[in-house]
C-alpha cells in the first residue's frame, strides 16, 4: 500500500457469502476475502462473520482507513444505518449494522441497499464519474436499479426507490413473483428468461444453443445464449433483440417520469454486449418524449465482478 | 383585504386565456380576471396580455404583494425563470418570463411548469398540506403529473420530470400522440377515452348514456359518463372501474420506482368521484411491492376550478 493512498473497507453482504475488500480511493482492491454468510444461523452469526472478515483484512496502520461501507440486501435506511428484512437472511427483522460495526471498529460506517451501493460505485469509480444523474440497472436474477440524481441516491420516502424491475410493461402480461403483472423482471430476470427460452427453443431446432447445451435443456443459462451469439446464431440474436426492446421500453417510461436519460447497465445479462446495448438504445429513443431523445445514453457498467466490494467502499469515499 | 394578510399574484397561462388572481396566504382568491392569451400573435403580445392582466388586479398597496407566480405549459426552468416551446403558444422558443416581469413589477417572480405549480398548490393550500411526498395527477385532455418529494418539486435533469402520462402500461398497446405506445394517457386522456367509449357503446344499447347524449355520439363527453353513473348505469360504472384499474396499475409502477405512495388526483375525470378513487386504490394496492401496500393513499385534489391561479400563487408563498 502506498503511503499517500487512502483506503476504505467494502463489505458485500450476500445470502451465501460475504465479500470483503480493502479498496483504494482510486478504486483498486488491495486485499480481498470471502467468508460464508452462515445466514441460516441468524443475524448474530452473520454479524460475527462480517467482523471476522473485516478483522482479517484490516490493515495494521489503522489511520489509513477512512471507514467501512456495506452493501446489503433488504430495505436499508442509509440515514439510520439499519437493515430491514433482507431476503435470504432469515430472522433479521431490523438490525442496526452501523451501530454494531462502529462500536467494534471505531471508524465511520456507511450502510446502503446493494443496488444503491452499486450505483454509488459507478458514480465514484466507474461509468458514472462524469454524469450527474443516471440509473444503474443490474441485470441478473432480478432487475436491480439505483437512481442517482445530482450525484446523490434518490431513495424515495423510505429508501426503497429504484424498483424499476417491478414497473410494468404490460399490465395484462406475465405474472411476476412480486405479486404484480407484467413487471420487466418477469420477462428478463435470469430465471424467467431461461424458462421462456426453454419453451421457445423447441421451435428453433437449428439454433447453435442446442449444441452448446449438449441437447440438455437443464444446462441452459444466459451464458448459453451469449455463447451462441458469438457463433452468430439467429435465434440467440433474436432473444437479445427482444430483451433489448423490452428494456428500452421500460427505460423510456422511467426516463419520461424521472427526466433522467442516462442508463448504466451491469450484471450477467449485460454480457450480451453491444447487440444488447444497441437494441436498448434504439427502443428507448423511439419511445421517450421528444426533448429526451437526443440525450439518451446507454453505457456498460465499469465495475464488473468486484462491483459489490467496490460499490460498498465507494459509500465511504463518496460521503 | 385584511391588513394582516399577505398576498401573491397567481398567473395561469393557457393557450386560450390567461387567468390571473390575487390570492391570500390562506389560499383565498381576493381578485380575479381572465384575459385572452392572443397566442397567435406571438410571445410579445402574450406577455403584453399578462402585464395588462396583472396591472388590473395589482393592489394599490404594493407592499402587501409578496410576488408573482406563473404556471406555464412547456419546458420550464424554475431556476432560470425560462419557458421553452410551450405547446399552443407558437413562436416562443425560449422566453425568460421572470426577467421580463421582475423588471416590470419590481417584485419576486417565480415560474413553474403548470403541472408542478398545481402540485405546489396542493402542497401549500390543498390535500398535500400534511404530506411530505406525493404525486399530483391531473386527469384531463392529458394525464399531467407533478412529483413532490420531501416538500419540493422533483424536476429531474432538465425540469421535465413527472411525465407519468407517458409511462407505458402495455408496450404493445395503443398508439399515443407522443409517438410511443401504451402510455396511460392513450387510454384515459379525455379524447382517447371519448373515442374508445364511442366505439364500445354501440354494444351497450341500454346504457343511460344514450339518453344523456340525445342519441348523438357527437355530444359524448366525460361528463356524460359521470351523469350516467349518477343514474347507476352499469356500463358507465364499468368504464370508471376500467379507468381506475389502469390508473392503479400505472401508479403502482411509479410508486415502485419512486417509493412515493400517495397520489392526489385532480382534473375533470376525477369528477367520477369515489367509485374512481376506490378502483384506483384497489388496483394500486394489488400491484405495489409488499412494503408499500399499507402506505398507498389516493386523495382527491382540494383546489378545484381555480387550481391554476392558486397553484401559481403558491409558488410565491412556498419559496
Amino acid at each position: 500500500m502506498k503511503k499517500t493512498e487512502k483506503f476504505a473497507i467494502g463489505v458485500d453482504l450476500g445470502g451465501t457469502n460475504i465479500k470483503i475488500g480493502v479498496v483504494t480511493d482510486s478504486g483498486k482492491i488491495a486485499e480481498k476475502i470471502v467468508v460464508d454468510t452462515n445466514a441460516e444461523l441468524g443475524p448474530k452469526a452473520v454479524i460475527a462473520q462480517i467482523k471476522k472478515g473485516i478483522e482479517k483484512v484490516y490493515p495494521k496502520k489503522k489511520s489509513s482507513i477512512k471507514g467501512i461501507g456495506i452493501g446489503s440486501p433488504g430495505v436499508v435506511s442509509a440515514e439510520k444505518g439499519t437493515v430491514e428484512n433482507p431476503p435470504n437472511l432469515p430472522g433479521w427483522t431490523k438490525v442496526n449494522l452501523r451501530k454494531v460495526l462502529e462500536k467494534e471498529f471505531n471508524t465511520n460506517v456507511f450502510v446502503e441497499n446493494d443496488a444503491n451501493a452499486a450505483a454509488i460505485g459507478e458514480l465514484v469509480f466507474g461509468a458514472g464519474k462524469k454524469l450527474n444523474s443516471f440509473l444503474l440497472v443490474t441485470l441478473g436474477t432480478g432487475v436491480g436499479c439505483g437512481i442517482v440524481f445530482e450525484r446523490k441516491i434518490f431513495g424515495g420516502e423510505h429508501g426503497g426507490a429504484g424498483e424499476l424491475g417491478h414497473t410494468t410493461i404490460d399490465h395484462n402480461g406475465k405474472k411476476c413473483n412480486c405479486g404484480s403483472v407484467g413487471c420487466i423482471e418477469a420477462y428478463i430476470g435470469n430465471n424467467y428468461l431461461v424458462c421462456s427460452v426453454k419453451e421457445e427453443i423447441v421451435n428453433h431446432k437449428n439454433s447453435a444453443i442446442w449444441n452448446i447445451i449438449d441437447n440438455n435443456l437443464d444446462l441452459l443459462t444466459p451464458k448459453s445464449i451469449c455463447d451462441a451469439i458469438a457463433l452468430d446464431d439467429a435465434y440467440a440474436k433474436s432473444i437479445v433483440a427482444d430483451i433489448g426492446e423490452k428494456l428500452g421500453h421500460s427505460f423510456a417510461s422511467a426516463a419520461n417520469l424521472l427526466d433522467i436519460s442516462s442508463v448504466i447497465i451491469g450484471g450477467g445479462v449485460s454480457g450480451f454486449g453491444k447487440p444488447l446495448f444497441d437494441a436498448i438504445a434504439e427502443a428507448m429513443k423511439a419511445r421517450v418524449l421528444k426533448p429526451l431523445q437526443s440525450r439518451v445514453k446507454i453505457l456498460p457498467a465499469k465495475l464488473k465482478n468486484e462491483a459489490g466490494i467496490k460499490g460498498a467502499s465507494a459509500l465511504v469515499f463518496y460521503k
